[in-house]
């Protein structure tokens, strides 16, 4: 039987070549901080405008679901990690086999890949999670009235909201997919949180502080993340028990976002976990003192894991493109929020915006709470993603 | 007669491309920094494996003291900086007049490149500075003998430690530069201080916190610098205002690095003044909220001004390549400077190193600054940069 976590002695005179797959706006904010290190970079990815092409050491064109693509692309590095879920699994098991190492590892991965295996290893190791019944098709969906108001999630294929249907009637059983999914019971949400987790190759252990996610109660999209969390300590050490035993039960060194959701009598669950850097970590690049793109590399490279702690309070915006144009970005307001103490834009360079796609993020950090949600709502009303072309 | 400053009212809308000369660390992390705005980025440098090739959009090789070379690449952008003064100025000269930006602009650009104009630039406002005389030549280095103890410098051609002798007695007056060159009263030095200035498109000013250059008293080498420099409060005021005059007159908007020297009696003297970001200013990426590199590309870009308040006071530590070897580096020592708390490390990506080459550097934060000098001692005997090749 092959070790689940080895431990790993990495040669550390020499440079370590790093590939990782996907071009996004996480990759190219690891790239910002790999350049830091003695790392030798490779990125593969469909679109050479991709927002990491240009950062990176060594740029190849590929499709990161292909099996050939990934398995060529392997061969040029020693290590591999991924900035989106969607890769394909055999041929990192094939690298792993050859000795590559993976952050996260292919067991890791494979869990988290499938929401199926997801929910059985949350039930597996004790950890709490909505109760969920696990469908093969629609029959056995049909067959699960009792069970509503749920939220059925496609087994592989979801992502980003996509392969997800709320079920709240028996007539929204029939709108249900026929494929294997899970059937969450739906759980009266108080607060969204997130936890970054950082293990690191002899399963040192990393806990960023907690997120909380808020909500425009009217449209229901995400308006900012909070770190820390406003939570009692008791909500705190839950989460943060749960989180840890999430990362350490999936038994492979990476950085791990664990999305939690509380309800209004105390209970803390797991609603899913992303083996990866998550856009719930990015305010730790200006927020703390080291991010979770720094514990990353560290991880990858064998060194020492950061310090975790928050330099200040912060808060998080997404950019996100307006609905009604496309095309080439127009950051409408820039210059008003970099007058703003303390706020810091990253714009991920992508060629061109479409309604509700991610083209940045603000931070803004301040010693006091009521100071940042002040400056987060002015920021949210001054920043608009708008593009050339109106529709 | 052209305006010395002209108000410029950028048209944000658009992607500006910048065009960086000299691709070194300097340019590095100002790549890191740019990541986070919308500037399409270019770099000209002979070398192709050098430290921000892999970084910018475009890179091109080619040489920055070239008249054509420059020109050409100048075709290409809208903006351009320096990360070296060492570069053509006569061909920045045609681009301005057709109507590129160049921070710092040639006028303030020429007045730094010579020694010569520099000290009377200083002189004509007013600006304290070692006395100084003029020398087109060796017959008249000759006839100084009671100006000693002085130091020539060469007017141009200098960087680095390299085109200043040091003039104790008549006899090192022979061994001289016979070139046209300045030769400074010698100051007894009290302190070395560094302050890193802003200034605008529309003359707005920000001044970071002063630096304290420490030398090893053994060596004669820089030790650390830190920041906030341990000086009075009046010698603080005087700082702050000779190197706000300074960056003033030049007339410019541009990062400016003031190094000044004080003497046992209170006086501040201005030694010399990078028109650009420097090794003095490095500790800003995690000491301020907005670093050096950010300031930079904000003015650039046409955005308000940075906050320069330090997060934290901080020391930062070159990485110099040690002596006797030479070739690909090896960081000795890395993982266990990373173990220290807020220890941030900086490798330049160089693909060889030499004795004496600027490889890297680290930078701690503390808010004790006998933590700092405690981390910093313990850095300094921990990392070395050797190389494969032994001599």
């Amino acid at each position: 039987m092959l070790p689940l976590f080895a431990i790993f002695t990495i040669q550390r005179t020499i440079m370590i070549r790093l590939g990782i797959l996907g071009g996004g706006q996480l990759g190219r904010m690891l790239l910002q901080q790999a350049a830091n290190y003695p790392v030798e970079t490779w990125v593969m990815e469909n679109d050479e405008n991709c927002p990491a092409a240009s950062l990176c050491d060594h740029f190849v064109k590929g499709d990161i679901r292909d099996f050939d693509a990934v398995l060529a692309f392997g061969q040029h590095v020693e290590s591999l990690t991924i900035e989106i879920e969607n890769v394909n699994l055999k041929a990192l098991e094939k690298l792993e086999a050859e000795g590559k190492r993976i952050y996260p590892n292919t067991r890791a991965l494979g869990i988290i890949q499938n929401k199926i295996l997801q929910k059985q290893f949350y039930r597996e190791h004790e950890i709490p999670t909505a109760a969920f019944k696990v469908l093969q098709g629609k029959d056995e969906l049909m067959a699960e009235g009792g069970f509503l108001p749920a939220v059925q999630k496609l087994a592989v294929g979801g992502y980003d909201g996509r392969g997800v249907l709320m079920m709240r009637t028996e007539e929204d059983l029939g709108k249900g997919f026929d494929e294997p999914s899970v059937l969450e019971k739906m759980i009266r949400v108080h607060k969204e949180l997130a936890i970054i987790v950082a293990i690191g190759p002899n399963r040192e252990q990393g806990l960023f502080p907690p997120v909380e996610m808020v909500f425009d109660p009217m449209l229901n999209l995400l308006d900012y993340q909070i770190c820390p969390a406003n939570i009692p300590e008791k909500i705190m050490w839950k989460a943060e028990a749960i989180s840890l035993s999430v990362a350490r039960n999936l038994k492979s060194p990476g950085v791990f976002a664990v999305e939690l959701l509380t309800d209004d009598v105390g209970n803390v669950y797991v609603n899913e976990t992303a083996p990866r850097v998550h856009n719930s970590g990015h305010h730790s690049i200006e927020g703390n003192y080291s991010s979770q793109f720094d514990m990353l590399l560290r991880i990858i490279l064998g060194y020492p894991l950061g310090n975790t702690d928050n330099i200040l309070p912060s808060m998080l915006l997404n950019l996100i493109g307006e609905h009604g144009y496309e095309g080439e970005p127009v950051y409408e307001g820039l210059e008003d929020v970099l007058k703003i103490e303390n706020a810091f834009v990253h714009i991920y360079g992508k060629r061109e915006t479409r309604p509700g796609r991610k083209m940045g993020h603000v931070t803004v950090i301040s010693s006091d709470k009521r100071d940042l949600q002040h400056k987060a709502n002015k920021i949210k009303h001054t920043l608009k993603v708008k593009g050339i072309i109106k529709k």
